[in-house]
């Protein structure tokens, strides 16, 4: 079936939901307004759909292979990366000195989202692209941003995020790839990374390693890792290429999913290397890279979501089978059974809910660093801090489940290969496991992003939730509207009982046992707010006479949904939250082992 | 990583929560004794963990093969069958006279869990010849049980159910196969059908397809089905062997999983068959062996959730990431973190009352045939016809929840197909699809079971829940007891709903809606009676100074985690069941295309 980018969608949710206008009036983005936000989304639908969405399969079939040190892509891959630098896809959010078009970074993630839905595994070559600039663009020196962040700017090298190690995954803390001064300035990198996304691959001239790695000296433990550039081609002062660097790729990972990106194990041997910011604060540096990382593996999850809802949905417009209880219709087709129906809405809800998280990161991150006045940077720093986890865990999340769910729709034929269901399925497993595990995201939000201005952004975010059910009882009467109700006041709950257990030092195990649920129970009632400031916002457009009318109502009735079926969550979030790690502890390895 | 059995936790299930006791006072089952449940499961657990386990990864890795009409299954997988028909697996449960050893179906259920768990594709081929058996055993004539029931018994042939065309998956009546008689009592059989599992193999001399086909002057829809049995080599008066029927493998599907199980496109091209039970009433013939496959897939569900829950228990305890909250120690084992503590308690108590369920549908299904007084059938009848669409759709949801519980525990090495969790992920995803979708199943309780006997049967469950919170004070206080009052009350609130609903005929939609919150309801709260039963049974040997105590106390422990882990689920469930066929209308085709 074919991929149709959800521009309409996108742009209704980066403007009703996530408000992009307050961004654009910050008047950091000179060239931005909503004519070139319809006009980005309509070319990136264009390249998604045409170019992207038709190589996903054979990505998928063919994957990526590694022969003497070298990897090749799937056939089509490089020349459709190289297509997607010359169409300036890789520069949207850079700034304008180093080439980029200095777009809204909101934007770029809503762009990137047709991307991934279109190809995953293609997608994540761009993404890492993006993080590592980001890096660059924050503490590279101004020698290092002339030689490299033009380069990866304009698309014309590729960048690569290399953290694990076989020993040091979550715990990077316990890596030992090591840098030793040569003299001149540079160092000799060596070491063995796993799990190295686009590590390698033919598309490009150059490719950019953002490695960590222990200076000789370093203490141990996080505190004694660097940040590293190495590049798989020396580049010379004047910018040649010059010969090969000392590091290739071993071989590529056999995965579950998105065969088409190829991850690498990684042998540095004495590899020339440059030192990025600091000494012994690479791990700092690199958590640059990492939030942008885990801000688009979120929209990941949106994208691949999206794609199985559209695929599922053609599936049940053609798929007919028995007589429907609304139509009458025998030999009906199966989105006219209740079941099926409820599937397909739960999904669009929860694609929309997961969509309006990720884009109003986005939004939150440009406020972040363009918003007029220090405090209002400040605030809105602290809603992206809040809402980076929850944008990873739950959207990616959601992709699996909607992946899922997707399977279940197309029945027998979702086991079939050929179907395209399952791949969905198996690309989409990765999200909740890479840029820190959904667990470790839920540790990070209970552990230092909900605490580290006192509970202050948990707290603008309860009072914005606030303003929004104030506003609701105009819309909906009842249920709708007390599901709203309950879920805020849960949530408020939860964050009281945290913020207590947090500062009882020997209620450690009490917060960490807590953590997944309370980032469940915050995915479920953000989501549910944007959905809801969706409809409050197609109201308005309906009263005003403006925009199609049954879309509009689409998206009232779209929150219904969500409230009936994602909303009555809350209290099953608020048992687990509050179970206690005693109880776990007791749940001793010899029990479990039982 | 090493599979073993759960053989004290299976002989615990069917005594402490499923009752087996019951079954073995009916008498009707002369050999069993609990000293024969013992050793039935340890043998089975012995050839599990030692022939089926090792094949499960070459299953995967090679799948089969149709070349030129014949099927050739994963290499060592044609010998173990040999080896397990050999053992007598197949005839655990058959009847005496057929050569069977008369055992409770539960008990059977109990050792094929381990089948299911150590090589799930290996396993659908015995489970498809019991209920080949089954429906033998109920419609067969005696000439047909003398030629054929006693080879099935035996394992000496295999049996295979023929029901899906491509227009006719969960709508059977839409099938067109056709049967001809040809005059001399026996039929000409036509047509194409798809999804054959174990459809043709080399393991035996023969095979044995139950087919639903048309006779030509059947009426039009279901009441136009009949049954009929074909067989790879036509079989002579005295049981030998004659030439290949007119009937062969045109395909086998390229599947997400299970690769180890050959899934047939079958052509049937007027192979010789004979009518099983009465013309135009296959379709409630072929029910029988439905529902002993339905009960069967659940422990599908069960086996490959205790397997990805092994296997990421051995991770958890190898793996080593970061300090320990609980140990203090660094570099600690991840089962020692709090976060990966909760998923695997969570996956174990899943599991058990998974297979709480499963086994308890058996029990029921053994009171059902065998209790000594009509009145007492009845009731057991009820229960088994009430629990089947339970024990398959929740266990199946539960296989691939914890499948995927189980690839995030591994975090990148998950992802990794030589870790062996991401097979699981794909073998489960089936389960909830064939033998009637997990959507079908809920329609199956709610449109048949639940009101069948006019609500009775639920409210006996009800009944009995009731008498089991009654007693859980002595065990617990507070929330464990209140969680699962809350729990038993939402039932009670649901299924008076429900039945209201039914009521009234212009409510249809509204009750298809609620089906599938309403069996996630009914599962939930289940499995949490099991588990509870089982604490309260723990309790009990605990103080009569019997048994282990650390496992006896893991028991009530496990309770709890439940609790407050899955119990907490009811409010979510009620707000979905109420939700209405009109708000789901409202999310017409045109919405969801948007």
């Amino acid at each position: 079936m074919t991929f149709r980018a959800p521009v309409r969608d996108l742009a209704f949710t980066l403007q009703a939901v996530a408000g992009i206008d307050q961004v654009a009036a910050t008047g950091a983005f000179p060239d931005y307004d909503a004519d070139l936000l319809g006009a980005v989304l309509e070319a990136a639908a264009q390249f998604s759909e045409g170019v992207l969405a038709p190589l996903n399969r054979v990505g998928d079939q063919k994957g990526s292979t590694c022969v003497n040190g070298n990897v090749t892509p799937a056939p089509g891959f490089s020349d459709a990366y190289r297509q997607f630098a010359a169409g300036g896809w890789t520069g949207l959010s850079a700034q304008a000195h180093s080439g980029g078009q200095q777009l809204p970074k909101a934007l770029e993630l809503a762009a990137y989202e047709t991307v991934h839905a279109a190809n995953m595994a293609f997608g994540l070559c761009p993404m890492l692209s993006l993080a590592t600039i980001e890096a660059l663009e924050t503490h590279g020196t101004d020698a290092q941003k002339e030689t490299y962040l033009t380069k990866l700017v304009s698309g014309e090298w590729t960048g690569a995020m290399v953290l694990t190690e076989p020993q040091a995954g979550s715990d990077l803390g316990a890596l030992t790839a090591t840098a030793v001064p040569v003299g001149d300035g540079t160092y000799k990198l060596t070491g063995q990374k796993i799990f190295i996304t686009w590590g390698d691959h033919d598309a490009t001239d150059n490719i950019v390693h953002m490695v960590l790695a222990r200076l000789p000296d370093a203490p141990a433990g996080p505190k004694g890792i660097s940040l590293f550039l190495t590049s798989k081609y020396l580049v010379g002062a004047d910018g040649t290429l010059g010969e090969r660097n000392a590091f290739h790729p071993v071989s590529v990972e056999h995965k579950l999913g998105i065969h088409g990106s190829p991850t690498c194990v990684m042998a540095y041997e004495g590899a020339i290397a440059e030192l990025v910011g600091r000494p012994n604060e690479g791990l700092s540096h690199m958590f640059v890279m990492m939030n942008a990382a885990r801000l688009a593996v979120g929209v990941e999850g949106v994208g691949i979501a999206e794609r199985a809802y559209q695929h599922a949905l053609a599936y049940a417009q053609e798929r007919k089978q028995g007589r429907s209880v609304w139509t009458g219709q025998s030999n009906a087709p199966i989105v006219d059974h209740p079941d099926v129906r409820r599937l397909l809405s739960v999904m669009k809800a929860k694609v929309a809910a997961a969509r309006a998280i990720c884009l109003s990161t986005g939004v939150a991150a440009d406020l972040a660093q363009h918003a007029p006045d220090e405090a209002a940077r400040k605030r809105w720093k602290g809603r992206e801090d809040l809402f980076t986890p929850i944008a990873k865990a739950w959207s990616t999340d959601v992709g699996v489940e909607v992946a899922s769910m997707g399977v279940q729709v197309h029945g027998g034929m979702g086991f079939i290969e050929e179907t395209g269901a399952a791949q969905y399925y198996r690309d989409a497993r990765i999200a909740p496991i890479y840029e820190g595990t959904n667990g470790i995201q839920a540790m990070d939000l209970v552990g230092r992003k909900l605490s580290q201005d006192g509970g202050q952004s948990a707290r603008d975010l309860i009072a914005d939730m606030k303003e929004t059910l104030a506003k609701l009882p105009k819309l909906y009467s009842g249920k709708p509207v007390e599901r709203f109700a309950n879920a805020v006041e849960a949530v408020e709950d939860a964050t009281m009982w945290l913020l207590d257990a947090k500062a009882d030092a020997k209620r450690g195990a009490d917060v960490l046992t807590a953590a997944d649920a309370y980032l469940k129970l915050l995915g479920d009632v953000t989501g549910g707010w944007m959905l809801a400031k969706a409809a409050l916002w197609a109201r308005a457009e309906l009263d005003a006479g403006q925009g199609d009318p049954a879309w509009l109502e689409g998206k009232i009735t779209l929150y219904e949904v969500y409230a009936a079926n994602v909303l009555g969550h809350v209290s099953s979030r608020l048992a687990t939250i509050g179970q206690g790690g005693a109880l776990l502890e007791r749940m001793s390895v010899d029990v479990l082992v039982g």
